[in-house]
């Protein structure tokens, strides 16, 4: 089944997929921005699901890199993600047939859509982790020995590299460093692979999740209970088959920095009926909420801040000291859940105490 | 007049580079070993004056990049210097048809001459400045519009990056960043450019000049004045032309520090005559000599130290307090005393106070 997508989708896609975002993956109103002026330019590109795209096509992805605090003013031009992906062809000696979002996000599910327009080439219907994760070899992708390079790196005036590394957790501090660099605002074209690889490794139909997600958020809101419509949606919605409310509260601190090349920090929410505090960590995405020292949910499952009211998903650089929110959370995909998924996106890899304790769907 | 060299020369050339190192390009010792050991293997590379290099050959320079402080424990395996050549060629499509030091030093007069002996390749006797400096665009070639870039990095895990840049100081800026996220021990090739670009923007004869400055060390010991020895030499010896002894003294004091992937610092030397003391400033390289505010000798002319009875070229990382010593100065080659010059690699570029008070040959 394919999904057929135009620009008046892209609200909600933008919607839905900032939700699963979990924080990170990048601006969805500037992601809604850059796609809707390639589909109008362009048209909207053909969407593929997984199994579509021949063995021996040429995928890649393509992707914004770095902090969300300093991205929200980018992602304007497009051309440099034009070059990007030149460089990456003229590294590999051929022509890149599809493209493939590295993860969902308002910005990342986006942004291979917008160059999919721009490019005249289609964009499979997955991503490598149907969620957002904050360094380049936390996916699926790089578990099923996929690598991430030859990575191109490219910055607003065209400054590039091509990375070579004999590993992604390399390639990652290779280019966090560049991206650190060169401001923290800059795109990566990555994993390329054939379409057999691709289908192997690929958490399949996330475009059409986020889709649903953000149709979901919408529509709820003419009955007057979007989050009960958003999760009455997830506890059917393939790949996750499930979602429940955490918490329900204000914001009442919040600690961030940018360090390390990473928008980092905590938030503090107290329940609006006066019973308790809960907090969420975050690294670009949300890790844990907890109270005390309770896991209400944890890497790698989905850990969403909503508004109360609206539904409409607060990424991490937009949380503010007063929001009346809601933490939902939703179970990760399969393919994050197994011993050798965790061990590279499980607490463990974010130096959190706690064992993943897995919700259940 | 084309230079002839052999595996004996090395030790001479070597400490002629270091000394011409002005502090930094590399440890002597380490670039002698890999030399030494590379003439053996394969024999000595032919040694071409500019001149002799066709105008439409494609030449290149090859270079350890970091801090000094950290590359003393490295340089040895070779097959990471071959493998920045193989993709520089992959990058370009096209085979590198000679080999040209990018700086003279202990380090990177040698390395340009072992890479040479183990792929069967020309080098050119010249380089790009006459003297180290611790800066990417710091160089004659830069001053003549010659990129830096396409440009490799790559480390002993051969973890590589290939970078374009807008400018020279941009590519400086992404090279120290990925050096300084792969320890400070890396090699770049860089400078890809045609023969006839080359004789233009050359500071030619400079691997002469260090094989005959280490001779003339090594000569003055047996009459038991290898700093006089080594002066006599520098006075006409060209491009420079001109040498002095600038203070006779021990070191004192020594402060040190590799922040921002430099090894930068300055040592205090008493004259031993308890007639005043002297200070010398370094980035990688030294910067200035001074006696208060009184300036001795300024970038880009050439402050080297040498132990006072040997004439041992002393590098800033090998500087240690209660050494004897003396400074010696000589005047920079002509290329680098231009107003275009001085803006990009004289006091200014360093943040130095004092005017550049050009040393008389």
């Amino acid at each position: 089944m394919s999904l057929d997508l135009s620009i008046d989708d892209l609200e909600d896609l933008a919607r839905g997929a900032a939700f699963l975002g979990t924080g990170g993956g990048g601006d969805p109103h500037i992601g809604r921005l850059v796609a809707g002026e390639a589909f109008a330019r362009h048209g909207a590109p053909r969407i593929l699901a997984p199994a579509d795209l021949p063995d021996d096509a040429l995928v890649c992805s393509i992707a914004g890199f770095g902090a969300p605090t300093v991205q929200v003013e980018k992602l304007i031009r497009g051309d440099e993600v034009m070059a990007a992906l030149d460089r990456l062809e003229a590294h590999l000696g051929r022509r890149i047939d599809a493209l493939l979002p590295a993860e969902i996000g308002g910005g990342n599910s986006l942004l291979p859509l917008a160059a999919g327009a721009m490019r005249g080439l289609p964009v499979i219907d997955g991503d490598g982790m149907g969620r957002a994760f904050p360094e380049l070899q936390m996916n699926s992708f790089s578990l099923h020995g996929i690598r991430a390079t030859p990575l191109v790196v490219i910055d607003e005036y065209h400054n590039s590299a091509v990375i070579n590394a004999v590993t992604d957790k390399v390639a990652e501090d290779m280019t966090r460093a560049l991206a650190i660099q060169m401001g923290l605002r800059v795109f990566i074209a990555c994993f390329p692979m054939d379409g057999a690889r691709m289908k192997a490794a690929v958490v399949p139909g996330t475009l059409s999740a986020a889709l649903a997600v953000g149709r979901a958020i919408r529509q709820g809101r003419r009955g007057g209970d979007p989050v009960g419509s958003l999760v009455d949606c997830l506890r059917t919605l393939p790949p996750y088959g499930g979602g429940a409310i955490l918490f329900d509260g204000k914001i009442t601190d919040l600690e961030r920095r940018t360090a390390d090349g990473f928008a980092s920090g905590l938030a503090r929410v107290a329940a609006l009926d006066g019973a308790g505090e809960a907090e969420v960590l975050f690294q670009n995405e949300n890790l844990v909420a907890r109270i005390g020292d309770r896991v209400l949910a944890i890497v790698p499952d989905l850990i969403c801040i909503v508004d109360r009211d609206t539904g409409e998903p607060i990424p991490t650089q937009s949380l503010r000291y007063g929001q009346r929110i809601r933490i939902v959370a939703v179970p990760a995909p399969p393919q994050l859940r197994s011993d050798a998924a965790l061990r590279v996106m499980g607490p463990v890899a974010f130096g959190l105490d706690h064992p993943y304790l897995p919700m259940r769907g």
